[in-house]
């Protein structure tokens, strides 16, 4: 069918396009569905909806994205057939094992936008409940990393570290990046943004500098300091990576498989060889003491394949760490770590011990010594002034340390023990209050875990810059009790 | 967050919102997710993707089916936290089971656009894998049918009956009705349009007359011959099922319990009473012999709870039944059986045995005399002259039964035996050749399987209006070889 190129001014984040009602009963098409645009030798497989009023029959609407892939005039239009790789899913969802053609055709369809979200959510499930051999595992982390840009940097000396997220309050990063790279060791970090959480690495960091970096002002940075710590979404590092987590994100599944090849496909985009891989285990956590150990086996075994050097450290992941849950809150405990003013020592010490293993694995201290090596950097200011240097580069902002306008305590009721504090409903809470977009907004935790606590003391602070969202976040609070006290 | 609502006059076939990109990241939204509209006392939940360009920041712009929704004006908009059914799918997708509430609040959101595409695909295959109870089937099908509208009628004697899918040609259903409805069962038919095959009853009927009726009008040609021929789309009968089987279809996916859930859904919306259910079984059919044994005895199982009288048969569906595959070449089949004029033996003789059964379950005839009876109103062409009728009601239509322009002849390369013919390998190229659409477009069988075949012999002839489809469907034919001989 000729259709006319209708640019609609219209960025929709992705290639779209728009078909008139009675041409889409002509080619049996439903909105979601896949089109075939032949112009010239040029072939391109969009998504399409519907749309009346706006198009004349013979025209087909097109994004701003879908304008950067054909030009304007007459193009053929015909119902896609759906591609090889919904064949390859089926396979997956009917617990066959998928080659690595079959793996890199899928993957390659996600980044070029061939599949639909329900593809990719049959995929992503067809993975949860079948889960992935070995093989496939590889073949899924090299699809992610090879179909994504690749960062490559002056020295193979390039040490990298990952906490495995769902724990409140992690923030080592900003530290562990400081220490180390303060004692000379090469460490462009690259973050995510929060995706179920109150605050990732990058809205954390973002309080104090500009995080959004490209890649020759990243290459700038780290040449100047040794260090960053960017947003790694703008890089285009593992665009396959980005879309899947968007599937899996909505309803939480996170496919054992998915996450090895998720975090490893991307530490070989940014050009990683050493990495240190943090595995928080216990109630709350995403996995529990055996299955981290297991999954540590995992990451070594397949790191190996790909030539990085893995070192996995199991932590404990029953509670949230530090004091601060939501981007001020967290740049706070992180600055009192650096400062050495009052700094919470759950966050003190994960940092030190996460520093120490990078360290010994870099040989800048022999094993058994890095932590004291990695005190002395912290004790000294060293790491602080390393920080600062860090932010410097990365563009200096002005910021303002104070909280949210609404705020609300939260007093024990009971004389007791803190019995557990979950870090999921806490998460939850903060993105309730307005986390990560209101930066001010979180939770200050008093009490962690098996301290005591008198009826009437303090046990939390909620901020929020809404009152509304306050309100919500107690009445959130009071259904799901974040924190037991026996 | 206050925006100004600006109809985009835009026909999406769902109500969706879109939003200026500096506010979708303010407000963390991506395209596809979901936001809440608060009005007045009004709120709303829509998707939403995001629009540069046609949109000023502080404007919602809203498709024509959301307008509906809400007034113009200023709203308030959030970011909607995903609703409770998507806690019911993660359930379903970790293997547990549903209750009542959780599976009637998956099919309302369903209905009113609160989950997104992914959102069911995950629905779909957290049953596909975990399957459903016998209770969790029944409120399946209770909130299929409770959540669209429900057709009453002037008697209880209402007959109906319903193929399950995938048989290529198997359209025995205008003669069915035509024979029944001669004999004064009440078979007020309401069929789908094509999913995946080549056609459905409502494509073939479509040859001959408006399947599209309105509900009084429908009524109307009941009240005047018993029956009619219509498609059951535009009556919003069970509208989740139709919005589950576009998210089934991508993989092909059909759940038994949805599949029974879908039929008998449907039948009790269109106030059906005495249903005989068709159960093709064999290689190429969707189950085996033993499946559709089982299936037979849950699908009379749950009837009974919903007061329905069910009869099951079990027919062979290893191969296409006829020898049209394609809305023209089908009505011509029918019509050869109607008018005594050559017709395709197994057609008619399915078409017989069909009837034979409701005429005894209607007690038209006593248990073994229902086949001659169905024969003696063939042969009479009372059925010929009912369906006349029904088509005449439903609104009279010239049509021409000359096949589509490009045709290709298949010659039998060997002399021997037919040993199978591929239903799915048919209706593919079926559809490649242009059905349903292209109406008159095609495949017609000559030979069946057991059936004798000499080298040079015609086996198969392709019709389409396009001669590049035609060239396509061959190239597919000798990909998949839908036909072999031994």
């Amino acid at each position: 069918m000729k259709l006319k190129i209708k640019s609609l001014r219209l960025g929709a984040g992705r290639p779209i396009a728009f078909i008139h009602p009675s041409k889409a009963k002509h080619l049996n098409i439903h909105p979601g569905e896949r089109i075939e645009i032949i112009q010239g030798s040029k072939k391109i497989i969009s998504i399409v909806d519907i749309a009346r009023r706006i198009l004349k029959e013979d025209e087909l609407g097109v994004s701003d994205e879908l304008l950067e892939l054909i030009d304007k005039g007459i193009v053929d239009v015909s119902l896609a057939l759906p591609p090889s790789s919904t064949r390859a899913i089926a396979k997956k969802i009917n617990g066959l094992e998928l080659s690595k053609e079959e793996i890199f055709s899928i993957i390659t369809d996600i980044v070029n936008n061939s599949l639909t979200e329900p593809e990719i959510a049959y995929f992503v499930s067809g993975v949860y409940h079948n889960k992935m051999s070995f093989k496939e595992t590889v073949y899924l982390t090299e699809a992610i990393y090879k179909t994504g840009s690749k960062i490559n940097w002056h020295t193979k000396e390039i040490a990298d570290k990952h906490s495995i997220g769902g724990i409140a309050g992690n923030r080592t990063t900003p530290i562990v990046v400081s220490i180390c790279a303060s004692l000379g060791i090469v460490m462009p970090k690259t973050s995510s943004r929060a995706i179920t959480s109150a605050a990732g690495t990058a809205d954390v960091v973002e309080v104090f500098t500009k995080v959004d970096l490209k890649l020759d002002k990243l290459k700038e940075v780290v040449k100047k300091t040794n260090a960053c710590l960017a947003w790694g979404g703008s890089l285009g590092l593992a665009p396959a990576d980005d879309k899947l987590i968007r599937i899996e994100r909505i309803l939480n599944l996170d496919p054992e498989s998915q996450l090895i090849a998720s975090i490893l496909g991307k530490k070989i985009s940014a050009g990683s060889k050493f990495i240190l891989i943090d595995i928080p285990y216990g109630e709350g956590a995403k996995v529990s003491k055996s299955e981290a150990m297991k999954l540590a086996k995992k990451f070594v075994k397949i790191g190996k394949i790909f030539g990085l050097e893995i070192k996995t450290v199991l932590t404990n992941g029953e509670q949230p760490i530090g004091n601060g849950v939501g981007p001020v809150l967290e740049a706070i405990d992180v600055l009192k770590v650096l400062k050495r003013e009052n700094p919470p020592k759950d966050l003190e010490e994960k940092s030190l011990f996460l520093s120490s293993q990078i360290i010994e694995m870099m040989g800048k201290a022999k094993k058994g010594e890095g932590y004291l090596l990695a005190k002395s950097v912290l004790d000294s200011r060293k790491a602080l002034k390393k920080f600062e240097e860090i932010v410097s580069a990365q563009g200096s902002k002005s910021f303002k340390m104070s909280m949210a306008k609404y705020s609300h305590i939260v007093l024990s009721k009971n004389t007791g023990v803190i019995d557990s504090i979950n870090n999921r409903t806490i998460n939850n809470m903060a993105r309730i209050l307005g986390c990560p977009i209101d930066q001010a907004s979180g939770i200050y935790i008093f009490k962690h875990k098996n301290e005591r606590v008198k009826k009437g003391e303090p046990i939390l602070a909620l901020y929020s810059e809404s009152r509304k969202k306050l309100e919500e976040a107690i009445i959130y609070m009071y259904k799901n009790h974040p924190i037991k006290i026996k």
